[in-house]
């Protein structure tokens, strides 16, 4: 079975990298294919000793250079995403552990910022993906601050703002300890941090110079293979020059495509995904009632544990 | 002896990736066999200069490169489980030194939530490799809560929710300080990363575009070597073919197995003799007593020391 | 359009290398003309056997190890920037949120200490730049502080000092808590850090023994061509020659103008884009005001929440 | 004088790979000799076109990748002991300088609690060589601490926790701050953070399906080269084989030596010297008198300084 | 210009590797020499089919791995001082701004103890140079010290004492809160774990057998070329022998020299250049007058901001 997999993925056309480039490898085939005509019509096209123009060692270098660099981007965009969803958790407990209650409607704020907390991942996302504010958000803010984060620049940092005041203001209601207070904001801070190191990631890509040097360099490469195997593949040329150059252009596909990690394509993120998840583990949470900051008595808790 | 040991271990069957790929190694040795029979029927199928259309040099940094990123997530995951090991054991000591105990029910409390510590992890190896809350954690906690788990999307987000309303309520009843609340709470978010961590790894492989590119390479590449080999070896081609796909489908496999570590493979990582050190060290821990937070007097610990 | 980009892009003039190297492909193409003159004219020049003298794998790999340092270090360099984004925003939002006001001046002097954090972005980078104080840091500060500044080594650290002065004297007239100035001082450290690193990647270039004897080889390497190839191409040497040095210079160039990300070429980081962001947020929270250090009374925040 | 190093140095044999791959080396070499024999009978073993069957970059790439990941574990596990001897450097001087002395005891409890830092060192050492509680550590701890840590599974931790629960003895008598006491329990976390790591590194080698499958390429590449050479070499086939074997195995084995650090072998870490120069620390600090904890008055501080 | 500076670079002989590996160079070439003489008496020295027995490729990857790992070491000895340079700065600026002056010798103590910061690093960089306690020294601190440090085993340590002791009396007289104390000593904790880093790769060079395996795959490779290249090259052996040796040893010499960064060569870290810096930024910070530490009243200290 899982050879029958290896083979269903090998064939798998979503995802792969075919779309984006063969209209890049049909150009190439044909310009083989032309070059096999002018050597059919006696245009002496043939140079078989240019094989080492564009070394096949340091293109291949330069290459796998890319897609590590690429990798790298995305996978770093990954772990970010990955200490979102765990800052977020760690924050919805803290605030459900620590925030003393003094009235059900301290409950009640304690969950809308929870909620908050999933709308600063949701909020990060759409920024990230260029999205405006949209009902996603609706959903998990008071009308007056879904209307006002519509008119900022930069909205996740402005939900940050909300949920640093709110706990500054429960530290002066004398609900969370300085220390306390402390903690959460470092959480936060990092949570901040997450949004800044995304924003890294998507406005600044590879160097320009890299880029250009080696789309140079692979179509040097590619319109050189034409004469040096016309002489010894006739008609075949075009062919194989185009598998030769799908196969590089695969690789520096492979590059652009994963390097901005945060869209919509297949190969990207599953933002939406992660997003979801977050708020399902906060609504969890909800559903259970922490013994220390509300009602219970000291005898109660000494008996659960 | 360490000689014999190469050997040995170099032949050896269970653990390899011959298990995994002898099917497609049998494909392609057979396809070599079929190109040596069509080509000694007459067939002209021999094209001896094809060896550049996959060039060995970028298949080969491909491989070497998705290798390399799988290990990485492999030793990635090692090093989760690493911290998740010395949280584990740092948590476990503060709360045996630091929390004071007023009574003889305290103590017991605290061994529990040692417990609830191992069984932190043990959920998390259960929640990693998608197997239900099972009999395992039913010795490490109550029934109640138990059963309560069962119920639960992310079964150790419940308990790391139970850790920190003990520690949250034991500083209401003034048996620990607030900054040690604090330190105790950072200890617990870190286990909340790591099993964040875990997920994230588990969750995000290598970008599909990738994984695809370089099966269709391998594809092409030992396609193609009958081709190129059946005019100078005859019938010798499959058996050749068969032993070149072997070493290039070994090092993509190990790529597919490392990348997910935390299964139940033998080359995965040990989990379950990990948790088992965890529950170990933990009633080591348990018999002995501190002279801190228990009943002992001042001048008898300065004798100790 | 994405292919027809991709032209675009492998065609794209400003950004690229080429005006950085185009005279040293001249120098080696007109040598390689040299040289098919003395062939030409019997002078016997060519060896055929000279292509091991400086393997094209080593020099590969050393080109692309070149390369992939320099890209480190421009990655590193836009990983501090955007430590510094991040710190800038948290700091900002701890001292509008968390510095009690007693009176309006204490707003004006948040405000004021706000546009220093900017301020010590934008002489950061005129730092890195080796250019002096100028009118980008007029607005953001007193005149008095604007002349002293013009007098420093090293401005960045006198604006630090200033900011960590401002919240040691809100500490001791109680308008900020022992530990929130410690949280506040951290995040400060962490920014002289970010300065400290990008003095680091400014003023340590790669080892000159290896940035020596890498030219060495590629001079050797580019300098034996001609040898090579007259034979064989004759007077099409020369341009071989220079399509051959293009590719290598090339590589070796990128690895210089990114190894130094600092400066106003095309390749180095958008320091003013990213200034102007900062100073925008800085803008955006000002727009906000907080409920917790404001004079609002504790209610009217229970009902926002 | 370099020079006559460099050559003195190429020539070592001990402390070089030989002692334990010349067995192998001899092995294919006799192989090579046989091969060679059977040609001169007149037996077909001459095969000249198998250079393919593993490509030598492909092998190269691997050997480089397994010397390369044994390394990065070489020196992570030489960064665990660097932050460990700074750990217990830290400790030392913090334990010195803060824990106030209320008598004469109080110091030789301090001093005895420095050395249980070196018994953590030297007690780690002896764990990750499997060798048991042995006299180095018995001049470090009382006689009853030290037949109590032969007794349990994992004798640093049992040290972690006696230093932890001096820690908290000393706060209770108010000879530490509650801040301090955290600030010195942070240390301690990390120490135990190098032990976990040690044994992380320790008991998770390179995964088994990636060790297998270099070996089985290292040996068909080996045993296949004979077949290549024989033609063309005639008897010095074995000679020739026996030193590229040579050059394989002993990359091959430089990742089996430096991959665990911890042992006695020339190429491990220097563990009794790391502990040695901890030791000889520590007793440098015993012999300075911290002004700030012992009777000296203020007045005589402000002078020194 | 910039071309005009490339190639004066790669003709620049100081701090290039030339002067320490031209003897195993003209060795290499005398030998090939050697050959030629006996190629030319008629001894039958010429092999042509030598050249698989050290891969290129393998031994490429081999050099190219030595000079990464040695740059990294470079790189992270750098990052440590920059680290160096950070810590002390912002313990220069916490001491300025956070002790509380009751006297005008308590301004001169913060000075002193500002000077020791500045001796902690000339004290490590003489300590990694092996260079004993000197004059350097000596204007940094009062002459009592400077004698006692002569006689310590290591100095910085001794240092670092006397300015955690410094730390420690200051907030016995209340000129320092709990919470800042802890701060103070985190910088100066991660000042000693850069100490404790230099030595790390000052003491702990790449594994012996690495090393010993490369210098003997060089010698192979390069006393076996005049055996393949006599019979085309005849008398120029000597002359291109020579040439690759220079190639191939300069790349091992450059993982020599930058291994060990802390040395005089030209090609080591700058630092003297980098604790002249740190001087001058303290002396700097001197100048300036703490608003909050000192005597101002606060209302002076709100019309400044």
């Amino acid at each position: 079975m899982r050879d029958h997999n290896w083979f269903k993925l090998a064939l798998t056309f979503k995802g792969s990298v075919i779309p984006a480039i063969y209209k890049r490898v049909i150009f190439c085939g044909s310009f083989g294919f032309f070059i096999s005509i002018l050597d059919y019509l006696g245009v002496p096209v043939s140079f078989t000793n240019l094989d080492g123009v564009v070394s096949s060692i340091v293109l291949g270098l330069l290459l796998v250079f890319r897609t590590n660099t690429a990798y790298e981007r995305f996978w770093e965009g990954r772990k970010i995403w990955g200490t979102l969803v765990n800052n977020i958790r760690n924050l919805a407990r803290l605030i459900w552990v620590a925030i003393d209650e003094k009235s059900l409607e301290d409950r009640k704020a304690k969950e809308n910022n929870m909620k908050l907390l999933v709308a600063f991942a949701v909020a990060t996302k759409l920024h990230l993906r260029s999205e405006g504010v949209n009902s996603e958000l609706e959903s998990l803010m008071p009308p007056a601050r879904y209307f006002k984060l519509k008119t900022m620049n930069n909205p996740p940092l402005e939900i940050a703002f909300w949920i640093g005041d709110y706990f500054q203001s429960q530290y002066q209601r004398n609900c969370l300890g300085l220390y306390q207070l402390n903690a959460l904001n470092d959480v936060l801070n990092s949570m901040v941090d997450m949004l800044g190191s995304s924003e890294r990631i998507l406005k600044t890509p590879i160097p320009l110079a890299y880029s250009i040097h080696l789309k140079q360099l692979l179509l040097i490469y590619c319109l050189l293979l034409p004469f040096q195997f016309v002489d010894s593949l006739n008609w075949a040329t075009g062919a194989i020059v185009a598998l030769i150059s799908f196969t590089l252009f695969g690789i520096e596909e492979i590059g652009e495509e994963i390097e901005n990690p945060f869209g919509h394509d297949p190969n990207d993120l599953p933002l939406d995904a992660i997003c979801a998840t977050m708020r399902r583990n906060i609504e969890d949470l909800i559903t259970l009632s922490p013994s220390a900051s509300s009602f219970k008595d000291d005898n109660q808790i000494a008996n659960i544990n």
